[in-house]
């Protein structure tokens, strides 16, 4: 993938936010191309108003834009009533926002039919941080539900190819690392299979990759992709090796040979919602070549440090948290970089509350606080101005420390072996398997 | 490869020879885009002149466009000083007519340093003509001559993502047949790996390809092969894929592992020159990645029965010898359907003699028939009027008659059993190899 999550994308936390590249670069962006919001795998952008003012991702349009639907209450009802288990928090607050056929999936869940997960990551660097583990935790949560398969794409070849700095060697060593913190994000090794392109490139993958790119004008890249000529050849294919995963053919150790009832098991996307010009195109294609469209289900992003406007980076530190960082490294982040939707001073803060909207360390507790009476409490508290900033931001450190430490215990876990478990071509364990593994 | 050698397309069969469009396709063609001629691997034009005539393709004009160099009499004599062998007849015929240093290779053979053959098939149908045997049979001769290792690409991928009626299916099917017809023209086991994309792709093969991926833009390849942004993302990434052979690391198997050793080992294609936007694009970029360049040397097409103006196709049974052609169907195609150069009457030619240029049966001659003297002889009697139209015929009949007899002969003997040994990705045994096999 370019990345089915966080990369170095903009991350935005819910509709209404800011998208995060720097203000200047993307009034640039803005006032260069359009003042519309502009959303591809590679470039987010809210787009600027008249008076030259940066618009937050507006996400409602984009859902529109996209041909997407919104996940309703009664979709999230039902997803309880089939599944028996509470919507993930990122669905209940419009973090995991909208989808395309969920409903088909859920669907198939109740009847018994298979169906399997596929999400991805751009290993781009060896240093993952929290925002990059988000569509992770939520693919987590799924397969927890569906107790169905699981693959994930590490898509070593685009990053070479995208990268001018990036070295094919340096994509294997970020591939193989980036596995293992995928790994320690907690998914079941007998459902799961992770694979990198330079690894797992051939086969059956490779034909679904060129009957694919068959299909795929260099035109309609272009246009949806925001492509021209002077991108590489590279560049323009790989729209077709990101789709390829989403056919149940591809996986012939997984699903079987390839068969009219292979074919016909379709796939569930998590993933942030810039990948979707990808699966859009995918499944405009899937039925002509006689197979199943992909679900798909879009997550917004992370906002950066720095909140709305600014730009998370794997190669800035003080924009992100590190899955790597240590609590005090934590606490100095969020002390000196978070951004405050706070006033000045303790006094106004009392009078006038603060801003959630505008606060990093309340929109990261949206992301990470599972008790949603508490979320109240702290939202209720900090808008009244009952909570200091210093206060939310002890909470939100907390909360962050917690979740870095259980992540960082069970990463020392993920030890070679662990690793290769998961990307062996192994026969998987999963509901309704048509090839358990002791046939 | 989309071919290096005959497919479908144009032959023609010596400088000044017309290319094998149909007449009025051609003409078509020449009139939509321009009055030059065009060579690109999907498209040969001769053009035409102010007239609306249309031009047979000017070779030695296409060499100096491509900035190839035309082999000259002096390279021929260090040729046969180098090796100890006579140039092939279609060096010395001017059908292998062209190259880029290839007095490169010929430094490395008389040092003794390794280098290898890299040669390639479109398999775009299980039926191969005596056009497509040419180069093969101009490979064998080099690698009789050098006893170097030979890689044989089938690009079951391109003709798939090419062709608008050919499955992923039919290219397996085609690849497997046209391997045993390729192992048939007499090439050594113990020398030879032959390989389809589709089996192949992924390993060092595929990093290699991406590698020279990400240095071809879009606008280069529009420019080169004539795409528009209606061509599909495939055919533009094939450029890479049909270079990525021309680099030793793409075959660990056969020169060992990645190292600068390997990487310093170039290759020499022997190609129709109609493959050649390919490897240009391959030298410009080889040494920026750290390859050596690859040599070439081209060749002419052979023409269609139809003769000058005419197109020969595997689709179209009248227009070409097969390789599974009777001795009587080669009879009866030669008489019937092959374009003359003599005059209409028996008194005619007597007087005025036969047109050796125009006349498809000597055209096939000096392609088929070893003996210089005695193909100045059938010049020098055909053009004086000595001969009949009838009597070249039963000569080119003949020869024909025996080539594919010949080669029948050894192809009932290319067992699946000996395909599989060409297609092991084994060790292989020549001179000065690195890595024998009894390593």
């Amino acid at each position: 993938m370019a990345s089915h999550g966080q990369k170095g994308l903009p991350p935005a936390d819910e509709p209404g936010q800011p998208p995060n590249l720097t203000t200047s670069a993307l009034a640039d962006k803005a006032h260069a191309m359009s003042l519309e919001q502009k959303i591809t795998p590679f470039e987010v952008s809210g787009g600027v108003d008249e008076s030259g003012k940066l618009l937050p991702v507006d996400y409602e349009k984009l859902t529109r834009q996209f041909g997407a639907t919104q996940i309703s209450p009664q979709l999230l009802e039902r997803f309880e009533k089939v599944t028996g288990k509470k919507p993930h928090r990122f669905m209940r607050r419009g973090i995991v926002f909208s989808h395309r056929d969920l409903d088909k999936i859920l669907d198939r869940y109740e009847k018994g039919e298979p169906f399997y997960l596929y999400t991805g990551r751009g290993p781009s660097s060896d240093s993952m941080h929290v925002g990059h583990s988000i569509p992770f935790e939520f693919t987590k949560f799924l397969q927890d539900t569906f107790e169905c398969p699981l693959v994930i794409q590490l898509t070593d070849d685009e990053k070479f190819m995208h990268s001018e700095k990036i070295t094919i060697d340096d994509t294997g060593r970020f591939s193989r690392e980036n596995a293992k913190d995928i790994i320690a994000i907690g998914f079941d090794p007998a459902k799961t299979f992770i694979f990198s392109d330079y690894d797992y490139m051939g086969g059956p993958f490779y034909k679904n990759v060129t009957a694919m790119a068959k299909r795929i004008t260099m035109n309609q890249i272009e246009g949806t992709f925001g492509f021209n000529g002077s991108n590489n050849v590279g560049e323009f294919f790989f729209c077709a090796i990101q789709s390829a995963p989403a056919f149940a053919t591809s996986f012939p150790h997984i699903f079987g040979e390839n068969t009219n009832k292979v074919r016909s098991i379709p796939c569930l996307i998590p993933c942030a919602i810039d990948q979707d010009p990808y699966f859009r195109q995918c499944r405009d294609n899937a039925e002509k070549m006689k197979f199943k469209k992909p679900s798909i289900i879009h997550s917004v992003f992370l906002p950066a440090l720095q909140g709305p406007g600014s730009k998370m980076s794997s190669s800035v530190d003080s924009s992100a948290i590190f899955l790597t960082d240590t609590p005090n490294q934590i606490k100095n982040k969020i002390n000196r970089y978070a951004f405050s939707g706070g006033q000045d001073t303790a006094e106004k803060q009392r009078e006038l509350g603060g801003d959630t909207k505008q606060d990093v360390p309340f929109q990261y507790l949206t992301f990470f606080l599972e008790d949603d009476d508490e979320l109240a409490r702290i939202k209720k508290a900090y808008e009244s101005g009952e909570m200091m900033t210093g206060e939310i931001k002890q909470i939100c450190i907390k909360h962050l420390q917690e979740y870095v430490a259980t992540f960082q215990a069970r990463r020392k876990e993920v030890t070679e072996a662990v690793r290769e478990n998961f990307v062996e071509r192994k026969k998987l364990e999963y509901k309704g398997n048509p090839n358990p593994k002791t046939a």
